[in-house]
């Protein structure tokens, strides 16, 4: 029986172990939260990310380490060996860093630093921003500073590109989703999108899995805009985009992270429903009962407290009415 | 966060826990092994089953309390309080009631006792027969013992029809299955089925839900034979048959069993693919590259250490080719 080691016990792990323990694998996660959702799922190391006696024990007759948040230490990744590996971690831990690397591989990108013309622009910390933390509108050029000024895209969509490379090198794409947020946070993704831009978006994807030597499943972010698409960010792990793959694609973004950074063969990637919409359930406990009822609503509970603005579950809706989707919104906001 | 209590912690028991965590329940499982297959996917009390103590903490604050096997005693289900209830476990706990039971319904079985007018015939025991055990031919007929005598029955197909009967009686049926036995254990399931005579078993299967105040899913297995249909026996829960249903069906077998046991709405039991066959992997490890390299092929394993004749997982392939049904059987037998 194998064991997978994650960093992190999140919901991302929670549903790697969902996806993974049909397969015949065991989870032991790392977490600082004595009650982290993976916990239910496997075994939980209740520590600091960095701490070397419960890597090493994470680590510990392990096929392999994997994270499910990309601010771990990147130290910490390195000491267990971690796939994908720890120059993507990097990479996306720095929004400069991660500016460069798509501009050095022809990715465009929003206007940022020393190009920005136009005020208000965005000001970005450089590092730990996530779910629009960590970012601020400003009117004029900052002095310098550990950040990133970015110019405001008026985008027309923002679309999501999950992509998953072998140990091998194959690679295979997902179909392009379209993601809405409402106050910084995913409210709601959905696929296939109309006059979708995949080869385009694939193509950046490949630069960007090959020039890191990627193992395992990643998430490009990206503008449409002028009918251009610059990249926004790149999540090197399973991602919120990509939770719709549960129900509505043949292999899910969990179940081939898995197969990728254990060597096992690639699933399919194809959708298995006309359309797919995921609609986030953020802040509080979303009415079950109510919820079951819609046909083809599909529930995700991660066994968290209410919060506000806490991701506590999802609700993937195959083959979507627009009133049954109108419901589920009502139902989880 | 409600916790259902399960007595039995086999591989029926850790698909209802996978089936279950994403909608929030956590799960708590009595078995005597201390590597029972659920341990992984919740807590594990580890004792006999009829242990008043452990059935009390198996109960204690549960939502709702099952069993994933019928031979749990009828006593130790009682003191719990399970669903489906008592009445339907200690049923199938007796072939000789259970026949009975049939008949009183209207449904007919095949010739039993002193009905039975050529040899061979079939002695079963009448208590704790499984996957073939408990059963030989006889060329006579034997004194009176705690056993059946039944008719050899040549029958064309082997069927099993999966219902789920809600708190508020609602009843869903989900297509026929058509089974194949190899040394008396389960080999292969596939649906739909040529010809189904779905009207007639779900009429069965009413009376059968009606008669004991069914609540939960309910396997009943039936033998095709010159037109007519004989029950064969039926089985208070989830069952090997369904297995095909968590990804061949809407809503699986295991999530609409939870869904009824705690009053929440029941699940479409509609087909998600065009045909699914489910092969049962038996007795030893199988090759889970060559598996997983097969288009329409989802691997399960239990997490079982290799026997002979022990059920260690299954694969469910969706719209099957004649080809690659092959090479799955040729790879797990």
């Amino acid at each position: 029986m194998a064991t997978v080691g994650v960093i992190g016990g999140g919901q991302l792990g929670r549903m790697l172990a969902l996806a993974g323990i049909p397969l015949g694998l065991t989870f032991r996660f790392l977490d600082p939260a004595p009650d982290a959702p993976a916990g239910e799922v496997g075994e939980l190391l209740v520590g600091p990310y960095d701490d070397p006696e419960l890597l090493d024990r994470l680590a510990d007759g392990a096929s392999a380490v994997t994270f499910e948040f990309e601010n771990v230490p990147v130290e910490a990744a390195r000491r267990v060996g971690v796939l994908p590996g720890p120059v993507a971690l990097e990479a996306s831990q720095d929004r400069l860093v991660e500016k460069r690397l798509f501009r050095r591989l022809g990715i465009p990108t929003a206007r940022f630093d020393d190009e920005v013309e136009g005020f208000p622009a965005l000001l970005k910390t450089r590092r730990l921003g996530y779910d629009g933390k960590g970012q601020r509108l400003v009117e004029t050029r900052p002095s310098p500073s550990d950040h990133v000024l970015e110019e405001l895209v008026s985008f027309e969509r923002e679309l999501s590109l999950l992509a998953v490379r072998s140990r091998d090198a194959e690679m295979r794409f997902y179909p392009l989703v379209e993601s809405v947020h409402r106050a910084g946070i995913l409210h709601l993704s959905r696929t296939p999108v109309a006059a979708a831009p995949q080869a385009l978006a694939q193509a950046y994807a490949t630069r960007l899995l090959e020039e890191l030597d990627y193992v395992g499943l990643l998430a490009l972010e990206l503008f449409e805009t002028g009918g251009e698409l610059l990249a926004n960010e790149f999540a090197p792990r399973v991602h919120n985009t990509g939770h719709w793959t549960i129900e509505g694609a043949v292999t899910s973004q969990f179940e081939n992270h898995l197969r990728a950074i254990l060597g096992l063969p690639l699933g399919s990637t194809a959708p298995r429903s006309r359309e797919a919409v995921m609609v986030n359930v953020i802040g509080h406990e979303p009415p079950r009962q109510a919820i079951l009822r819609i046909p083809g609503a599909y529930l995700h509970l991660y066994g968290k407290g209410p919060r506000p603005g806490r991701k506590l579950g999802h609700v993937t809706l195959l083959d979507p009415t627009a009133e049954r989707l109108h419901e589920i919104e009502q139902l989880v906001s």
